[in-house]
């Protein structure tokens, strides 16, 4: 028996916990930081708040103890906001099993530090980077807790720590692959929310699949471009991590990116679209400080460009497509 | 002025003709074999019977003389039907100009030789294939007539002919990007038709984005990995005429090959799909020629083996998914 600990009830926290307590060769503890959740998972087998109508596995305990949830843990998974991690981890590192594998299912950057998360393990923890693993891949968590086939990615700077994720993290319905390019991995899910902006829009719009395919394929060659200026290698980029994610987003009415798009495209302006959402979209406020960093490597994103001119609005919505494909006047290639 | 002939009023044609005909710098004759498509596009700037609601541009004329069509044409885009291509070429060649551009707009192979149709124009006019181009990408006829934006991609072994395509197939919604990768192009357009049933049988089943993603994903390595061992360049698969045709095929409600695939989801029988459907679906008919042609490369493809087992009623479409990501029992690469 693998030995795990999934610190995070979240939906995608709880999902992941579900995932791994339905390989039968995994023992889970999930650590929720309340306990009115811990108890209803261990009594109900629910978590309602975040889970719905999704029955957990009777194998999988909860805890509100950090200490006990991490007693003996071989392998350790991350589901907490990208902003309090940092936070997290110093609390809780000393009961960090020493030569326990560390592993991300958290997308997004630090806003002060700009890091990825596994940077952010890495400085908080000081583990070797061989011990750190990130989990990527078009993972919408009610579609995976209802047992829907699909896929993801393990990626680890150590062949065999990504190995030892995937055998854990795969079961009748869930396949993890593998790879070592973490990077990649990571700014897979970091750079999709952008182009699921754009295909909101021509979607608010109202083109068709091929404005879509179109600008998902464009899209796809510039976050790539950008992702391979940071390190990361081009394959990466047209798996799981990165068209994988990016297709499930693009195409998902669940995805928040993808509703901001839509109502710019419908008219709305940034400041309407800001104010009706309760949540964050991701892929908007990153817009800026994407571009300014592909200035820096000298990385052309004209899809991200025209985004940008939609939210400042300085181009109508409409216009948006064909500008878009055209990044110069004569033909190009692809 | 660049002189272009079109040959075929068929949707695509009539379409392509069209896109063309918006490019102020062409002028294009379209052939028709039929006198009443002819005179309907001259007289009403209309093609009821294959574009419904379009008007064309009042430039484009059509003629049901393929002598007139082509007499001093620098381009000549072909679109007629893939088993009647030979004939067709083997009956015009006397009227083809010796430094005319032949395009084709056709996906698909002859079925008696497995020829792709670049390769049946060159050997039925015995031009260079330096002179050769061929058009693929996300383009559904229907969208792209409606002037929504989109792009493609014009292939040559001779780049200043993929360019001189690209530049007379572009105008303000139609970008099309140029490659000098003739065989990708070529196979992008083919191979997509298998996996668009993959998904649509997963759409009948009734799973959602992320099966249907990873899927998409994992079906691009695979056809790519077939292409690539026939010659193609890894890049195209992950363009216009490879990711962006199949995405747009996948997700598109038009899609014989989906529609076909959603029938069997939903556990009707091969024969009983056949019976419904009054078009052909080309990815039910690839599907054992492709895995014959895989085998002989030593290229593995799970999706497609999975769909063929669902084509045989072997296997039950609620179980693909879980197989086709699965290729191994242990951990594997991406």
């Amino acid at each position: 028996m693998t030995k795990i600990a999934v610190l995070g009830a979240g939906s995608w926290g709880t999902t992941f916990a579900k995932v791994l307590a339905d390989n039968p060769a995994n023992k889970v503890t999930l650590w929720a930081r309340r306990a009115d959740v811990a108890d209803e998972i261990n009594l109900d087998h629910r978590n309602g708040d975040y889970l719905p109508g999704v029955s957990l596995p009777i194998s999988l305990t909860a805890t509100t103890s950090v200490e006990k949830a991490l007693a003996n843990a071989e392998q350790v998974y991350l589901s907490v906001p990208a902003q309090t991690l940092r936070a997290n981890l110093q609390e809780w590192g000393e009961y960090l099993p020493k030569s326990a594998i560390l592993v991300s299912l958290m997308k997004g950057v630090e806003k002060d530090t700009g890091l990825r998360m596994s940077e952010v393990i890495q400085q908080v923890t000081a583990f070797d980077p061989a011990q750190i693993a990130v989990i990527s891949g078009p993972n919408l968590a009610l579609e995976i807790a209802a047992e829907q086939p699909a896929a993801s990615v393990a990626a680890s700077a150590d062949k065999n720590t990504a190995s030892a994720v995937a055998s854990a993290a795969s079961n009748e319905y869930f396949t993890t692959f593998t790879n070592t390019d973490v990077i990649g991995t990571e700014f897979g899910g970091i750079l999709k929310n952008l182009i699921a902006v754009a295909i909101g829009i021509v979607n608010g719009v109202g083109y068709g699949e091929n404005t879509k395919a179109s600008i998902m394929t464009r899209g796809l060659a510039e976050i790539s471009r950008f992702a391979v200026a940071y390190g990361a290698k081009p394959n990466t980029m047209v798996g799981l991590a990165g068209l994988g994610d990016l297709i499930a987003t693009s195409e998902s009415p669940l995805s928040r990116n993808h509703k901001a798009g839509e109502m710019l495209g419908k008219g709305y302006t940034l400041r309407e679209v800001l104010k009706r959402m309760s949540q964050t979209a991701e892929g908007l406020s990153s817009v800026a400080p994407v571009l300014q960093l592909a200035a820096e490597k000298n990385v052309k994103m004209p899809i991200v460009e025209q985004v940008q001119l939609v939210l400042l609005g300085q181009l109508d919505p409409r216009d948006i497509a064909p500008h878009l494909t055209h990044e110069t006047d004569g033909p190009q290639g692809e």
